[in-house]
């Protein structure tokens, strides 16, 4: 009930916003996908927007989920259809605190095809901890591909495990992150990587980054995404904001 | 004759006018490729831009045509030579509300190569209903390429059969769809899924929707075409239409 | 000298200066490439920008030259070292009205390689009539690769021959229109095409238009330039031009 | 000490902002990547953004570090991890006065294959001096690829030796040049070279420019910078700067 929910820290809705512009002006969501925050006082609720499209989303559109993914506000909105995806997540990984949803062009290619997603650089050394796939058709048989409720939702979140994104075949990615501004930056990455991936792939041998090398380029660049956001909200939000 | 010519439901035009643009905006038309509605009033007539680029097209462009793609108004302008497509479509096929023609490059490429476009993710699945070709050179021999007589209509219209899409060798493609959005939205995805298969099936063996995921992705996507609908219009129009 | 050099047509100036900043719009040419037309009432002179990026060139930066490509206005200003390519190509070929020289990606890629730059559809039926390529060692051995002399002027222009489009061995392409419209029509199509036939041709067996379709596409097409342009002088002039 | 530091030239910031900027708006630097002046009055110091996104710099961002790259100026700012790779190429080349360091895609994708960058056309003639290449497992073992240390630094300027760029297997790629202006054009046409030779490598052989006709294409293309530079900083700064 609205009354039983903490306010949300008005930053963090403000980076809520920015992100869902974000992911809609480098092209990771059209006009679906989600992106999702952990609430700040309650890890037991998530933030996200009602049903509308990313690129349109404002701070009027972002509702309060409990991680049954039941609307605790703005129950007079309908909610997206796989908010599962993101209360499941949030139930299996503590640590996660958010989650991108996308149908992003190079990486459903990764999706429908065999071929590892594989960190060629620094800047998706996140990749290094392993891609996890996700085939609806081993939980469910023959579905529309979406994950819309919850027992399909616990089923994706199983297959995340403890990566950082998981390849849904015949549909799109979801990322995970310890902040909006992470996960925002796995997105970008990981669709940027798989782009680059195919074109190297077609000219010979690839040398991807060692286990080693990937981990510790997750980890430095984990520490300069405030560059990276600072520009990508500028651009998404205008200079003022 | 124009007295004869019930008006048609104002809220259909600005759709009308919204979908040139947003098929302009989004490189599925260039200066050549056209959109209609089927009358909302009279199922033997529809609008169609008299001949100008539908990144221009405004309300003063819609003339309004019978099946036999005869102006009814706006007959002082030049019509679009290719008009008899939709013409013969909405005469063949009455579940065809809306018609797109365009020379979308990632459909032209499967237009000129012999590689079934098939649907690779749910926001594709009306392709599982299958993809016609059209030959011209069966019914015609060597032409312009033009769909530009009411014979060319009529062979077309028979190679699109019950499918939602025909692939044009040489020239184009053409979308229907129960509703002006649902045409957009066919045209948008089946050029974006083809750009993704190009680069799948160069990754090795593909795994595409099944017959039942297809069409149950179908089913699901007709449904929420609204949220991308919002969107593109947004952006097409401006915040204010 | 400027006296004797009667003036050009005002609407053939706008005209030249929307196609600078049309091909540099459509990505055709960069900061380099040219375009120019001949001149409407002496078929022994032509108008080119002096020295100047396209996307920033004005009716100021207009000049006429010569056939010997000598500057007849303008001459404090630096002319393009590579203005043979236009008088040239105007004195061996009469029916050319306009001349487009560009480094466009998509013809660059074709320029090296050996396989043919063919029609895939109506839309670039020009390339029927064939394309031609000119090998700079083969006049003037080890150079710069640029046309920046008579002789390399007049060796480009036979290369060309009776054709639409030459491509030149590691520097690009130019083409010929009998206007303006047509010379930067056959720009634009002559590089997407050229985009859409390396994803074909990765794709198998490709089916080319064949010489009487390509002939009468091109015809066809000739005739429809002006919808494509009022679209494209609108983007690039904005709506008052 | 700031009180020792000579003033730069104005016109030099100025330049190396809207090099910023260019860089950011070619794609050829995203959030990261950074770009460099030598001090037009001391050799023996540069001017280098603090830690910025190149799209958001100002000219109240830039501070002179000294070859060891300890900031003699706005000590206040954290400074770019991998200043290094400035400093020691400075040190390195006395020729050089400008560097740029990127992850551009295209280029990213020949650091981890095995195939030679080479110059397609004369735009990218600087290519025909030979592309260096910097594998950090030699010199460092097992890291999170940054040249972030002097003694990196001064590998990676070994790496270079007397070429115009470098390709960092795993990373992106660093240019040199004798101005600004230069080191810019260089990482643009590097770019856009390395995409092309991508698609042409596929089209089967290619001829690319003889060390002759490369050396010429570099010289002749070296003297028309400006050309392209005021559209591009037209474009960044707008028409008033």
């Amino acid at each position: 009930m609205a009354q039983s929910v903490p306010a949300v820290d008005p930053a963090l809705l403000d980076d809520l916003v920015a992100a869902n512009r974000i992911l809609y002006g480098k092209n990771i969501v059209d006009g679906l996908g989600h992106v999702s925050v952990r609430h700040d006082k309650n890890p037991n609720l998530y933030v996200l927007a009602a049903e509308r499209a990313p690129g349109l989303v404002t701070r009027e559109d972002l509702a309060i989920y409990d991680l049954d993914s039941n609307a605790q506000t703005l129950r007079e909105r309908r909610p997206y259809n796989e908010r599962f995806i993101h209360g499941e997540i949030y139930r299996m990984r503590p640590d996660v605190h958010s989650v991108v949803h996308c149908h992003t062009p190079s990486l459903v290619t990764f999706c429908v095809c065999k071929c590892d997603l594989r960190p060629l650089y620094h800047m998706s050394g996140f990749l290094g901890r392993g891609v996890s796939r996700f085939e609806i058709r081993e939980c469910a048989g023959m579905t529309d591909m979406l994950v819309s409720s919850p027992p399909l939702g616990v089923a994706l979140a199983k297959s995340l495990g403890d990566k950082q994104i998981v390849l849904m075949r015949g549909h799109g990615a979801t990322m995970a992150g310890q902040s909006v501004k992470h996960a925002v930056y796995r997105a970008i990455y990981a669709a940027l990587n798989a782009s680059m991936q195919m074109d190297a792939m077609r000219m010979g041998e690839v040398t991807y980054l060692s286990d080693e090398e990937a981990m510790k380029g997750m980890e430095i660049n984990d520490r300069f995404i405030d560059r990276s956001w600072a520009l990508w909200k500028h651009e998404a939000m205008g200079p003022k904001q």
